[in-house]
């Protein structure tokens, strides 16, 4: 028992082996039983409370006066209660689901190893590491012998933005001096369907929003690479240059795959970097029977690859590859003296934080490392595959039954099924202005419905003309066909008389 | 045992609970023997090998097969073996050291969450202790009512980025959508001892490293107000708009506070945006006795903080504060509607992730939060104090001692202590070129032996005119007075025959 002891109490306190020993291990307790009620489907995905429910219902203020090892304990408790279970095997929410237990360990060590990664003295093991499995994924891209350059960053928004910091640079080198005033008016290039983080990283990094240019896309969500062409002659006419086009492998809504030969083709005619954006769909790179999806991504001049998706790698854990050594070195370094000192013992080329736009950057590659060793290529392999198996049992189980309608003919490339779900009062209505604005409320009332059962969850959204429809995405090896077919269940009891 | 247990038995395989549970409690086993070592004085700070030799001496690979969860474990003893101890009493080479269990313990279950902050919807707990965290930091600093906004991000440059990017919008909203062609050239300020972030923003956001001036410092690191206002008027003068000012409360190398009640006047005579980098000071805001050297900080428009410094927070954890409400969401929202559906039935001023660069935000304030509850905010204010008081115990200690010269005059104001250490065989030179070029040897040499012994860690530095001297910083409250005296000797242990 800690109850009487408080943080005081433990290391670095004289003598304080025994209750941090205790804490850690009642801490592990509570931890465990998250775990075990995680993957046990007689458990709510969520205790669905609103923000003046829980703000009211506890005493989450911050204060002068400490609190007792017994109270964090409890705290902790509480804060597990009212989390969203995202390792359970109904939830659907987002790209990133699931609860790996290698991944999870790895983290567990990570945070205890509490170190940096900007040079190799001070994280010596896990800058190794990086190094090495950043030349893995560089050869699964397809790049001969590994050869390139990369880095983890704190998600796929923030990789977008190195390619595109990259890409200008390489064109411009004098911008990281100068400025975008002193160089001509850039346009990059991505679809409609494409993430919002390309138009977000262009606003930051000066080149403003309007230098986006949407492509337009099939009905699948693939880019039309003849449009690509068009916005790309219309740039150069207006006396624009074109610098970058984002080709996406895996889009947000749809799974879409772009075209990448033929974005290839056209960005190397035209001579404009070629980004692939493959946060969502980079784990196919890992199957023999998916990986075709990405063909083409070799030609790509710098790739998004978040492992944190569909690898199932404990967030965050995302990576941009760059098949161009070098190039994230000179584009960001500042040459700060303090922590890069050239004097030092060892081979600087392992002190690899002045490419990263952070200064101080977290460990996020133990936790994909360590699960590759576990499951080895073979097991991430199969995990995606089983997922992709899973979305077209679910396709397969709703595109002909009653009351479903898909928004896409055809069988999903990646695990998002969209869908809507029609009640009975809509059923049999036209498909009109009225129908549509009766639809469109439709999933927003069944996903609160189903937040307050906390029974399951997945994500809706309107996309382009399209109004609100459920987009199913597996990513959460925990999922079986028994999951599928309860999602599909609720879905029907809980919207059957809207 | 679970030694012939693959990672195909846990969780979420059928019946994994038992595997789970014992491979989890092995991995508690290994964290725990790294701690307890951690705080042990008789062990090393850090097992030193060069990269070929940790690359070369262990099997590393990422192979097509499995490991059993025996190999995995060996894996991760071996990692710890050859990590740094940044909570190693001994460890005085960054900024950030030390290990909290509290917040230790709060990472873990953070990494066992394993959401992101992009939504009410999926973190609820945790974006509502973000909230209520970021308030009360506000407070802290002085703004009435904790009145403002903020956000956690990846470490204090990214923070700091943040703070130019709102700060250039503020100015010229325009800049969102058509870039920085669109607007005048834009000069932003900070001194020649600030952290290399202010520039690398700049060459980022498209202002050009051209467009930061750097501001002349006393001998003690400080920026000179007079050569403040000078160069904003001569940028004025060039037709030039000066936009940010950077003032720095804790210089990298000095621990410099910046004077910022004579900044703030400068600012507001000449409508700039006062950002303070109080990356490495913000922590003093926490103490009575210290927070004085902050004064002026409540008239900055941000605030770069970060708690993973000062306060020990595990890595990583920074915020940066604003005091203009709606700024950071104006500037980076893009309305990503598959992801802030205007339709929830919640209050969607929760759903803070549009405010982000980042799309999927890591969990930063879960260790924050339980360390504040743990120590109150009286804990934090003992923790700090004692930092600063052990350093003035090193100064005092080494500033007549033989062999020993201070590169500044007169009391540090933050935990930084800079000196060099004289062998005997330059200790009686005349000071000229010929000595500095002996001396600028001296540190990476003592640093070299210093890894190679593995017994304590200092960082060393040029700075200006001035050649590598030692940069004591002292931010783990492991550290005692005993921990200083044996740094002092090991220096002139390593030393004394150079």
């Amino acid at each position: 028992m800690v109850s009487d002891n408080s943080c005081g109490d433990l290391l670095p306190a004289c003598n304080g082996e025994g209750v941090t020993i205790t804490f850690l291990e009642q801490v592990l307790d509570i931890l465990l039983e998250y775990i075990l009620k995680t993957f046990d489907r007689s458990t709510k995905v969520i205790d669905f409370h609103y923000p003046d429910e829980l703000l009211e219902g506890f005493n989450w203020m911050l204060d002068e006066q400490p609190n007792t090892l017994e109270d964090l304990l409890v705290t902790c408790r509480t804060t597990l209660k009212y989390a969203v279970k995202t390792g359970h095997p109904r939830y659907f929410n987002q790209l990133s689901t699931g609860l790996d237990m290698v991944g999870l360990a790895a983290d567990w060590l990570t945070s205890t190893a509490n170190t940096n990664m900007f040079t190799y003295e001070i994280a010596p093991v896990f800058v190794l590491l990086e190094y090495i499995t950043l030349k893995k994924m560089r050869e699964m891209i397809g790049w001969p012998g590994g050869c390139g350059d990369g880095i983890f960053s704190p998600g796929g928004a923030i990789s977008n933005m190195y390619a595109l910091l990259i890409a200008r640079y390489k064109l411009f080198p004098e911008v990281k001096e100068k400025g975008m005033a002193a160089i001509p008016k850039l346009i990059a290039f991505t679809s409609e369907h494409s993430h919002f983080s390309i138009k977000k990283a262009a606003a930051a990094l000066g080149i403003g929003t309007d230098g986006v240019v949407l492509i337009k896309c099939d009905v699948r969500g693939k880019i039309i690479p003849a449009d690509l062409e068009r916005r790309i002659l219309e740039a150069k006419q207006k006396g624009f240059v074109p610098f970058f086009v984002n080709a996406t492998a895996g889009t947000t809504v749809y799974g879409a795959f772009d075209p990448l030969v033929a974005i290839a083709d056209i960005c190397n005619k035209y001579k404009v970097w070629m980004h692939v954006d493959a946060a969502w769909g980079g784990g196919l790179l890992m199957s023999r029977k998916h990986r075709w999806k990405l063909n083409g991504a070799e030609r790509g001049n710098s790739v998004t690859w978040n492992p944190h998706k569909m690898m199932g790698v404990p967030l965050q854990c995302s990576a941009l590859l760059v098949r161009e050594e070098g190039l994230l070195q000179n584009c960001n370094q500042m040459n700060a003296c303090y922590l890069f000192q050239p004097d030092k013992q060892y081979d600087l080329s392992y002190d690899t934080g002045d490419k990263a736009l952070q200064c101080g950057r977290h460990v996020d590659i133990f936790k994909l490392w360590l699960m590759w060793r576990a499951k080895g290529t073979m097991g991430f392999e199969a995990q995606i595959d089983k997922c992709l198996d899973l979305s077209d049992y679910l396709y397969n189980k709703i595109r002909n039954r009653e009351g479903f309608e898909m928004v896409l003919d055809g069988k999903p490339q990646h695990t998002n099924v969209c869908f809507w779900y029609l009640p009975h009062s809509i059923r049999h209505l036209p498909d009109n202005e009225e129908r549509r604005s009766l639809l469109l409320k439709v999933a927003p009332q069944i996903k609160t419905r189903m937040m307050s059962f906390g029974t399951t969850m997945v994500s809706y959204q309107p996309q382009g003309d399209k109004v609100n429809f459920f987009r199913m995405v597996i990513s959460n090896p925990a999922a079986t066909q028994e999951d599928i077919d309860f999602l599909i269940e609720e879905i029907e009891r809980l919207g059957q008389d809207l």
